[in-house]
This record gives C-alpha cells, sequence and structure tokens, in this order.
C-alpha cells in the first residue's frame, strides 16, 4: 500500500488558477461578475473542462448543467468521493466563493497525478450551477434538483429579472447536459470554502471544521397602502407602505439582537409600485432573509416575524402579504465525513476551529443523499458577496491540503 | 354692452369631453395611464387640438410642447387671458387631474360661443408639457422653461427611467413646434384644478378660493454601506443601509407630524444596489419629498431633514449623499386674480373656502410672469395620483362657472 501521508496541493498552481479565472468576468474594483448561465458562465465552464481533460478526467454534464469531472480509481465500480462547488458569482461577487472549492478539487487530482497515487475508488470534482441565486431564485438549484429539492421543470422555468428562463440560458451556453440529474451512490462528499465571515481571522485559526449550516428562510413580504398625491393629502390620513416599513424594519433587527450573537436580518432588495417621486406609494416589495443555526430559534424568529408584520400592516392602515420564498432547515453533517476532516488537519497540524456556517451551500442538499462535510479557510475582514473578498495563498492551501487527505481517506 | 353675467358652462358637455379623453390610456382600475410624451399624450394632444380647431380657435405649440389654442378678442394687440393646465397623467393617474383644467378651458370658449359673446382681449387655452414629473423630472418643466426658470436644453436632455429624452420624445409624437417657450404679455392667467385633498369635500365646500402654493423640496438621499453576504456577517459590524434608512424614516416622519397639520412628507421612490436577496445591499437611494405653505419653515425642515440624514450615516456607520433634485418656493398669488375669482364665487352663489394649495401646479412658474391665481373643487377623499380619483359632476361645473366669469372680469 502507498504511503500518501506526504502528498501535498501545490499552492502555487492553485492560486495561478483561482487568478487565471477571476479574469473571466474581473469587474473594477478587483471582483468578479460571473452571473449564472451567462456568457461569461460559459467561459468559466469551458476553462475548467479544459483543464479538467488535461488532467485526465472524463467530463460529463447532467440536464441541469452540473458539471462532473471523474478521476478512475482502481476499482471502477465502487461509490466515487466528491467534492466540489460553484463557478458562478454575485453581480458584485469576489475572486473566492465557490470557485476555490472548484479549483481546489481539481487540485486535489493534480496533486495526485504528479505523485502517481492511483485511489480504490474513483474521484469526483463538481460544478454545481446557479449556486449564488443572484441570477435566478432559488439558490442552490443546481445541486437542489440533483438532490430531489425541486423538480426539473421547475428549475427550467424560473426567470432572471429580464424574463429570460433557466432553461432557455442553459440551452443557450451549451449546457443542457444529457445525464440525468439525479443522486448516484457516493462515499463521501466534501466542500472546501471561504469562510465569508470573520471569525476564523479573528480567532487566528487556520481551519474551520464544520459540523453543520445554518438554517434560513426567504420572504418576500408585501406592504399595500393608498396611493395619493405627495402634497395635499394630510400626513395623518395617509396609508403609507414607508409609515410600515420602518417600524418593521426596527422590529426585525432588534429580533435578530434578541438572538444575537448568531442570528441574521437582512433585506437584500426592495421594490415600490408606482415609484413615482411625488405619489405615496401603492406598494412595496421587501426581501426578508433570516437565519439562525438553531431550528427551534429559527422557528421562533418567523413566528415573531409574522406578529410583527401583522401588528404593525394593522397599526399603519396596511394590507400585507408574507410568501415563503425558500426554506433551508438547519443541517448536520455526517459525522464519519466530519472525523475525516478532523483528523486531517489534526495530521496536517494545522489551527483549527469547530464551526457551523452561516451561509448556505451546495452541500446543504448534497447532505440529503451522501454522507457530506465541509472544511473553512479563512477571508479576509470576513467580507463576501463584494468585489473585495480575499484570503491568504497560505490558507487556501492548507484547505485544499486538509480536503486532499479527507478524500484520500475515504477513497482508500 | 353685453350683459354676460347670465352666461354659464354647459356642465353635461364638459363631463362628456372629460370620460371622452379619459379613454385614451384608461386603466382596467378606472383611472388613467397617459403619460407625459407618450403616444397615448399624442392621442390625448390630438383630441384636444382638433376640439379646439372645432370651437373656432387658432392652435399654435411652442418648441416645449407648450399648446396654445387662442379665440380672438374684438382688440386683438390687447394681452390675452390665458387659463390652462395638463394633460399629462401619473402612472396610476385619475381622469381629473390636470385635464378637468383644460377642458374647463375649452368648455370657457364654447359657453362664450353658444352665447355669442366677444371678449375685449382675446382668451388663450394652454395645455403644459409634462406638469407631472413622473416620466420625466423635474415636473412641470413646460411651464417651467416657458417661465424662464429651466433652460431648454436642460429640458430637451432629461431621461426617462429607460434612457429615452425628453427631446428626442418630443420630437417623435410630432409636438416640437417652432414657436419660442418664452412669456408673451397677458393680462391674467387662472388655472382650476380638483383640490387633491380632503379639505374642501370634509368642510362641504364648492369652491376653493387660492391665495398661493405650498413650497416644496425634493431630493435624493444616497446610503452606502458596505455588501456582505447574508449569513455569516455577524449583525453588529455590517453597515447595512437599510439600518440608517429606518431611522432616518422614523425622524422624518416626526419631523412631519411636529410641524402638523400643514407639513408633508413623502417618499416616493427607492433604488438599491446590487438587488440581491442574499447580500446587505452596497446603496440605497430613498426620493424624499417635503412640503410647507411657510417659506421659513420649510426652510427649517431642510435644515433639520440635513442634520438627521448625517446623525444617523454616523451612527451606522454609513456614508451618504443629498442631491437637490429641485426646489420650488412658497408662492403667493396676484391680488387683482385672486380677488376676480372671489367676486365671481360672490356673484355665483357657491360654498366656498380661502386656501393654499398643497400641490405644485403650472400656476407656480406662470406666477412669476403673469398676474395669475386658481381656482380648487373638491374630488371624493381627497384622492389624486390615484386610480380611483374622482369628482361631481356639479362640483366640476361650479368650478368652469367661476373659471368664466373669473375670465371675463379680465378680458372685459
Amino acid at each position: 500500500m502507498t504511503d500518501t501521508s506526504q502528498v501535498r496541493i501545490n499552492g502555487q498552481r492553485l492560486w495561478d488558477s483561482l487568478m487565471k479565472m477571476a479574469q473571466i468576468g474581473a469587474t473594477d474594483k478587483g471582483g468578479c461578475n460571473r452571473q449564472a448561465l451567462t456568457d461569461l458562465d460559459k467561459q468559466g465552464r469551458d476553462l475548467f473542462v479544459k483543464w479538467c481533460e488535461d488532467a485526465g478526467c472524463s467530463v460529463s454534464v447532467d440536464e441541469m448543467g452540473n458539471i462532473f469531472a471523474r478521476r478512475p480509481g482502481n476499482t471502477p465500480e465502487l461509490p466515487a468521493v466528491l467534492t466540489g462547488s460553484h463557478l458562478d458569482t454575485q453581480p458584485t461577487g469576489g475572486k473566492f466563493d465557490g470557485v476555490y472549492g472548484v479549483l481546489a478539487g481539481l487540485e486535489v487530482v493534480r496533486a495526485l497525478n504528479d505523485a502517481g497515487i492511483a485511489t480504490e475508488a474513483p474521484l469526483e470534482v463538481a460544478v454545481w450551477t446557479n449556486e449564488e441565486g443572484a441570477r435566478f431564485s432559488p439558490a442552490m438549484i443546481g445541486s437542489g434538483v440533483w438532490a430531489g429539492e425541486f423538480d426539473l421543470d421547475y428549475a427550467y422555468a424560473r426567470a432572471d429579472k429580464e424574463g429570460k428562463t433557466f432553461g432557455n440560458e442553459l440551452a443557450r451556453i451549451g449546457y443542457k447536459g444529457e445525464a440525468p440529474a439525479k443522486p448516484r451512490p457516493l462515499a463521501a462528499a466534501f466542500e472546501v470554502h471561504i469562510e465569508q465571515g470573520p471569525i476564523l481571522e479573528a480567532e487566528e485559526k487556520q481551519i474551520g471544521v464544520l459540523s453543520g449550516v445554518q438554517g434560513m428562510n426567504w420572504y418576500d413580504l408585501t406592504l399595500i397602502g393608498q396611493p395619493c398625491h405627495a402634497g395635499p393629502s394630510p400626513m395623518e390620513i395617509r396609508r403609507d407602505p414607508f409609515m410600515g416599513l420602518h417600524k418593521i424594519l426596527d422590529q426585525l433587527y432588534k429580533l435578530a439582537a434578541e438572538h444575537g450573537p448568531w442570528a441574521r436580518a437582512t433585506f437584500g432588495d426592495i421594490r415600490v409600485e408606482p415609484g413615482s417621486r411625488n405619489t405615496v406609494p401603492e406598494k412595496l416589495v421587501l426581501a426578508v432573509d433570516l437565519r439562525h443555526p438553531d431550528q427551534q430559534v429559527l422557528n421562533s424568529m418567523d413566528q415573531r416575524f409574522r406578529e410583527i408584520a401583522a401588528t404593525v400592516a394593522e397599526e399603519t392602515g396596511l394590507e400585507h402579504d408574507i410568501r415563503d420564498e425558500w426554506r433551508s432547515p438547519a443541517v448536520a453533517f455526517d459525522k464519519n465525513c466530519v472525523e475525516a476532516v478532523r483528523t486531517s488537519v489534526a495530521d496536517l497540524g494545522y489551527s483549527n476551529k469547530e464551526m457551523v456556517s452561516g451561509a448556505g451551500h451546495d452541500s446543504v442538499y448534497i447532505s440529503r443523499v451522501a454522507p457530506t462535510s465541509m472544511i473553512f479557510v479563512p477571508c479576509e475582514k470576513g467580507l463576501s458577496h463584494n468585489e473585495a473578498e480575499n484570503a491568504e495563498p497560505k490558507d487556501l492551501e492548507a484547505g485544499a491540503n486538509v480536503l486532499l487527505h479527507a478524500m484520500l481517506k475515504m477513497a482508500g
């Protein structure tokens, strides 16, 4: 049996790949705008596929555009050990969110090639389509369909702000594959990712060993009032959606503080109708995102949100509606996979912290159909979904080394 | 000298004209969407021009698209007595705002024709372009250029949300005339309008005798924070524009209440960047509209608004900017014109109230270059800038009769 304990990632090559990929959709402020199923997404996918083929992998694409690059094992019939993440970005995204997990997987393959190591089980590196949810809501729809959370037809019908559908755009960029978007038996699935939060950096830890992912609820809150002229209508008879909005925002920020430090309340988007400067709006639609790692606490936040909205709407004479856009329950990762990460970190001697993810990831869905866990590395000031997103080459290398050894442990 | 005291408006014909015009851009909810310089605006203008020509008027159009329909006087060299308003509407506007003032003017001409009455001075009925400011900001730009408030080039360069310019759209609908958009000597200018507020209806008065118009300030308030991921970023380190927004809204509503019952604070539009559901926004831009009939009070509200925005931005770690979009100082109307309205109301025996307008009108600009005043009639529940806008035929007829006799007094 080969001694694999000394094999390591080529950190410089990993960094070079990240910087090369970041040129596709590069923004003036040093970030990346490579949204799902755009021409730039296609360019990024094409580059990844070429790199994988150069590394000896066979590449398949499923009907959701998910890409699987497979490195054969000695026993081809064994379930594969998979890693993967996403190549799409936010409109003002960074160079590492998602991309790092994909290219770290590629670097695992390259490192094993360089060292001449064959595994018993095959290895696979996956690219999941539209993880961000920025262009097509909901997020993580590629891994979601694959794992059975969403129907294929539902995914194909999702439309961006211009009305272009997921299905048409997927076909347009040539990534509507033939393989069914359905799970195959997997020995294990790992995902390495930047933390997208400030904790590892603040505590000076190099690796986060993830035990799960926080639960999150997405809503559209609609407030409906009565449009009227900005001048003559006395303030006290108005039914003005902004009068309700500011009270609801105030109370939801207080709700998050009550359940601090882990609760989150975020308002990423707002629409107004008719949107005329001198008319009290008829309607406001606010995107609400509530999160907590403890599902029971999240459920109580959900309840309070509904009470707050109803009470404020009543007080301010507004109609209101809460549409449940998406829910992702809190996730506990597979004990064996978490242990494989934990012992790899210990073997490699990196400083580390056991933690829960504050962000959703493709691994949330993968964990429903395969033993799964995740690895975090620090990012600068915890910034993500931001063009200034940054990470240290040595931390990215460390995270990829942990991935490499966790995959080796599970692939034999 | 002809006795003109018995001449009256044909109320049924006025109502029929209003209903006919309301078919152009009619909405499902019974309102009107006939925004400035659209194809529908052109249809409305064409209909008005035809009606005026049928009534024996000569029609001219100036380089701002303002339309002037002239009924000759016995002494053509005398300065004309003008009335007018606008045909454009809000996106979810009503059937009376503006249109009533234009068609009441037409009905004055028709009533004098029917009665065979000639005036010494010529009469003119004007349609002012883009009063609403809904498609092209600022409002009242047609009368504004005419009265010297804005430059012609500035007006032509104003763009709608799709980037189409005022100048191009004006030419496209065929209403870019040759006459200079500059004031000529006028004996008087009147404008009859629905109140767009609840006061006359509540006090059961049929006519409002206007002494002036409240001052109003329009601003764009920009709040800039730091975009970050909705999940992992702790609430206490966020720089979230919504955290500033809700405090500013709260304090501005309180400011309006402090200066009640006449102060107004309205937020008609809001834009968000990047507008992604799971990213704390980088930027919010809020349209702010502050009004008060006393210019000194409005000035103090302006001052407090700047202090509130600066203090909240400081407290919440945001950058902020206040752009002055437009200012319209409080206006006092011409004493002789107000008196002509007052005595006409008394002669006709209508119940009435002396008041100040809460809304901006073309008469604000006209009053800078000509003796001017306004007449109000009640509208249902004070609703305007709303598809449910409504008014009683008898009140519309009464307002047009007041207009008729005020114009006769000034035209001799």
